[in-house]
């Protein structure tokens, strides 16, 4: 099989993301690279959901991660009889797919999807664990040819020669834009907020951009005005744990007050991704609180004295008047008209 | 001497920010604290001069670290000449003030009068060591006696039980609003940005606050748009590095974004400080470009590769139309008319 990740930087290649072999599956630590190139070895499905929970691994990893987890379950069931299979490979799918709140509606057509697969190998009598995996790398694939429409039409709203803001690790988006550019040779800057508390845009996303070879420069998270008013940036752009219909997007904490800022200084912000057909408003947004732990620590370093508080919410909510248009496989949407979207067909990729 | 900052949180009393004594500086290492009480010990006013450039101390830190390194400049050249002592003298007021460009004119009033005091004491044969920390700290005791009218007004303009949100350390203000609460017996949370790279915000800010008993609650610097939103912010207050008279304002990068945030939400931002007779305007205000390092780095880890570019500004401006006052010694200034404030009569304190 040809596959779309090859050639990439080190980060968007699939077996750097989470993968399935010998009745283990390996993570990359996230939340230590490029510090230190460390895999998460879990010997459970249950392994893969804490890892997730953990945040071992982020933003599309675990759509890699939870399908690799099925091929996992089912290994782990394998001696078992039909009913019991059954019912432990639809509790994994239940458990995978919960592994963060904010995006268990996804995550749970992957692994629903996923648990039908292993059902009708093992009627068939054929090995569950290679069809889930396998069904994996091409429900990946579907969805890499997706997004690559998505990354071509952000691609071409980013002006030669110009500088594009980044906040987080939006992976995929990352991957297709590289992908685009390169394609039709436009070159350009990258900014990134570093983004505490896990700092996804130092490592991750600048780390990707600069091994593309892109000039890539690093921002704290309270220098985005700054770097508007003085360091010309053109566009500014992320990704979105969910996309509500009604043009309401949830992504991680300090997307909203860059959009706030982007508006000040008349600069566009535009989105990515596909709308979540069942997401109607910002009401049907779960706003995941986490841990206050990494809000008062840096790289496991105490900030600050034991008596202080801290909050982690790991996501804010952009309304659709902060944005400039929403960019789909289908094309750029009015935010406050996003539910359009709908009316023609949805290429399903789960 | 009865002196104003005893009984205040560690990091506001005198001989924790720093000290003259048998011949060295101690200055409190404010880059590790709370983690490490550490203190910097120089033997020259040179060294002085780059523990403020690498920001051993900060914030109002200089004001005190200047005059005790004058003192010490004293005691290196005490066995020479006394031409050579003046010569001394004045190099060493220059190279202090000028440790950092931003608060050059500031810390040149302090300066240069330590070397006055130290020539008077020459001149009349006393020690000028001697004369040079005490006029340094009878200095420190007049600007706090007029830098708490500053923080009476700041705590009229704090809600009962609200919630006040700060940026990085201003400490005079911190000090003198603690001391203007506890006498009010007024009480408010505070939530303080956590102000990266160096993390002033969570390191010294919370600690002096949640030390003096306040409810105190890091954020970091993406999650303000959120926090104004959902947590109840009522006020952002900050200090300054430098107020010009047309009402601009220069300090710790993020300030800016936080007032167009504050803004954005209805939010009152109020300045505090003296304004800065010798600023004009913007143009005024010289914007410190410091080496990226802390920016690409947390605690001297790197966060991502080296092929990275970062910038550092270490302060950016805000405009008058982004701050609804300016809290000064002599009541609350309209940030557009701020050159009334010297209309009338100035108290000096250097």
């Amino acid at each position: 099989m040809e596959r779309i990740d090859q050639g990439m930087p080190f980060l968007l290649r699939y077996e750097n993301v989470a993968w399935y072999e010998g009745g283990k599956v390996r993570i990359l630590d996230r939340r230590v690279y490029p510090r230190e190139v460390r895999f998460e070895i879990c010997e459970t499905y249950q392994e893969v959901v804490q890892a997730i929970a953990d945040m071992v691994t982020q933003s599309a990893g675990p759509y890699t991660a939870v399908g690799m987890g099925m091929a996992l379950a089912a290994y782990q069931v394998r001696d078992k009889g039909r009913a019991e299979q059954s019912a432990f490979l639809q509790q994994a799918a239940h458990d995978l797919a919960h592994a963060r709140p904010t995006t268990a509606s996804r995550y749970g057509k992957i692994t629903f999807r996923c648990a039908a697969v292993a059902e009708e190998a093992l009627e068939a009598g054929a090995d569950p664990v290679a069809a889930v995996v396998n069904d994996t790398l091409q429900s990946l694939e579907r969805r890499y040819r997706v997004m690559q429409l998505v990354g071509d039409h952000l691609e071409t709203l980013i002006p030669e020669g110009g500088t594009l803001l980044t906040q987080c690790y939006g992976e995929t988006i990352i991957g297709t834009l590289i992908r685009s550019a390169a394609r039709s040779g436009k070159s350009f800057r990258v900014f990134c907020a570093e983004t505490r508390p896990f700092l996804q845009g130092a490592r991750l996303t600048a780390s990707c951009f600069a091994q593309a070879g892109f000039d890539t420069t690093v921002i704290t998270d309270n220098m985005v005005a700054y770097a508007m008013e003085r360091e010309g940036i053109d566009v500014f752009t992320s990704a979105a744990d969910a996309i509500a219909r009604d043009g309401h997007i949830a992504n991680k904490t300090g997307t909203f007050q860059m959009a706030i800022l982007a508006k000040h200084f008349g600069l566009p912000y535009y989105v990515t991704g596909i709308p979540d057909k069942d997401k109607r408003s910002a009401a049907d947004i779960v706003i995941e609180q986490r841990n206050p732990g990494p809000v008062l620590t840096s790289w496991g370093i105490s900030n600050t004295l034991p008596e202080v508080k801290g909050i982690y919410p790991s996501f804010d909510v952009t309304p659709p008047h902060l944005i400039s248009g929403v960019v789909t496989d289908k094309g750029v949407y009015v935010p406050g008209l996003l539910d359009r979207y709908f009316d023609t067909e949805v290429r399903e990729f789960y």
